[in-house]
């Protein structure tokens, strides 16, 4: 049943034990709705524990300063920022059928949830839970405003993409007056490197290949390099956009090979290409300006396929 | 003379043809205002010209769409984001004396012009500009709304920095209303790069040298490749902090060869390492965050110089 954010509020103020899940492979966003949620519920004096399918990543560490789960075995559960309980991971299994409120920003949201409290138009769900609090007349406080400030920036990439709207400003600079130190969160969220992502890009920026007049760029991670360096999953997030820096570049290709004979293949484009129509060739899909797809071959054969289809679709979209 | 928000909005009430001056190598924020400007006084039936000492530059075109010149020869003379005459560049020459409105956000300023607006707490020398607009009543559009905000994101990078306060990002959320496109402005501000800066940045990921157990790294750009290629000045826009990038980097040290035997030597410090006053032991100075120095010697020379002084003060500060 979806509901308001007046009912999402009131069933924080219902309720005394709260188990507050994230989605699998967590971001900024869901740890920062759920450490943001928590702290906001802690300051009431009420308890809470956040569960997570995977471990908590270090980047994120600031997050969960001063947390320790206090919630009884039982509790009301609410799951932040998951849009389909497939997102749950390994909490599926003991969540499923129980959660009792979803606080989610996914057009797709499956309403799997007793209550959802949903809106599109957020560009963070951490945008969803400051409302809640608000509505509900929680306090939030510097650990509460730093939790959710990162969800909101790391969600608009620091409030440069379209999803952005008047009202994440607006909130924005109500939880900049909490003083926390924002400079520091984007410093930690956007520009520090890990080795891993370093050897990445260094290999990106040698690698790279560019086609059809400049108009296209690929490039493609061998198996190899993958797996036999420093190089973690998490380096890769957001990688695919990397190759639409050129000037110029229309459609970005970043091919992963998985295993021999299979590779993942990512495409972006800033505009008007709409390459969720190209990967639909190749069986699979997305958005106008994101979408992937698998293929088998061996990685060369990829490339070439890849390459012929763009240059054609590319020369007759001039 | 200083002059308050109301007392800058009146002046804009009295005059009929503006000048309107922006600094030598202009940049977003300058040329923001100076265009944005241009369009609130144009959209309320006054005359205005834009004047700089340099070419506006092409990343900057869409701020000039639709710009006409359109002042008497003598007008009232506005300088926007200008600290100091100096800045003026070849202008200098016939304004120096005559400047009637400074507009500007740096603690810096000289109080070269008969009256002199400043708020030192502005992240963008534009939101000053956005709120005399206010003040004066005078209307703003989806084109000063774009040129308003390109200075402000420029500035303050897209809400990152330390400079960006709660009335940025509501004075931000207003201007998004007026419906242009900002993330197409954030992608062209911030994520294309020409061809001479991805030339740049692939040279510094594959020659750059850590050191001190990595709490630095160094980067030199050898006159030879500098002049060589087809790398511009404006691309070395921002450089300087690059190595901070790398986790666990406390010192960056950016050396450019400016002709055989002196280099200009650029230090950069996230927190608490002063480099100021490692620049000046080479006769610079600057912030404690960041500082400069011009080098006499040959590169590897300077180099060797910089390296053992930063070995020393990172050895005495654990």
């Amino acid at each position: 049943m979806k509901i308001s954010l007046k009912e999402a509020a009131q069933e924080l103020h219902l309720n005394n034990d709260f188990h507050i899940l994230t989605h699998k492979n967590p971001d900024g966003d869901t740890l920062g709705c759920a450490f943001g949620l928590w702290n906001i519920l802690n300051a009431m004096g009420k308890r809470a524990s956040v569960f997570c399918s995977d471990e908590f990543p270090d980047r994120y560490d600031f997050l969960y300063e001063g947390y320790i789960s206090s919630a009884k075995e039982q509790g009301y559960v609410v799951s932040v920022d998951v849009a389909d309980t497939k997102l749950l991971g390994k909490l599926a299994e003991k969540y499923d059928k129980s959660i009792d409120l979803c606080i989610d920003h996914h057009i797709t949201n499956e309403f799997y949830a007793k209550k959802t409290f949903v809106d599109a138009k957020a560009a963070a769900a951490c945008e969803l839970v400051y409302l809640i609090g608000k509505e509900a007349g929680f306090s939030i406080d510097m650990m509460s405003a730093r939790c959710l400030y990162t969800g909101i920036s790391t969600d608009s990439g620091c409030f440069r993409y379209s999803n952005t709207t008047p009202r994440t400003h607006i909130i924005a600079a109500d939880l900049l007056g909490y003083g926390f130190d924002f400079s520091w969160v984007n410093r930690r969220m956007f520009e520090i490197k890990t080795k891993g992502r370093i050897l990445l890009e260094s290999y990106l920026i040698k690698n790279i290949e560019y086609f059809a007049g400049g108009r296209s760029a690929l490039i493609s991670f061998p198996e190899s390099l993958i797996s036999s360096s420093q190089i973690k999953d998490t380096d890769f997030d957001g990688i695919s956009s990397m190759p639409l820096q050129s000037e110029g570049v229309e459609v970005a290709i970043t091919i992963r090979e998985k295993a021999s004979g299979l590779s993942k293949v990512s495409m972006r484009s800033p505009n008007k290409v709409n390459v969720s129509a190209i990967c639909g060739l190749f069986g699979g899909g997305g958005h106008v300006n994101a979408a992937g797809c698998e293929m088998h071959g061996e990685l060369d054969d990829i490339k070439k396929r890849i390459i012929s289809t763009i240059e054609n679709v590319l020369s007759s979209n001039v």
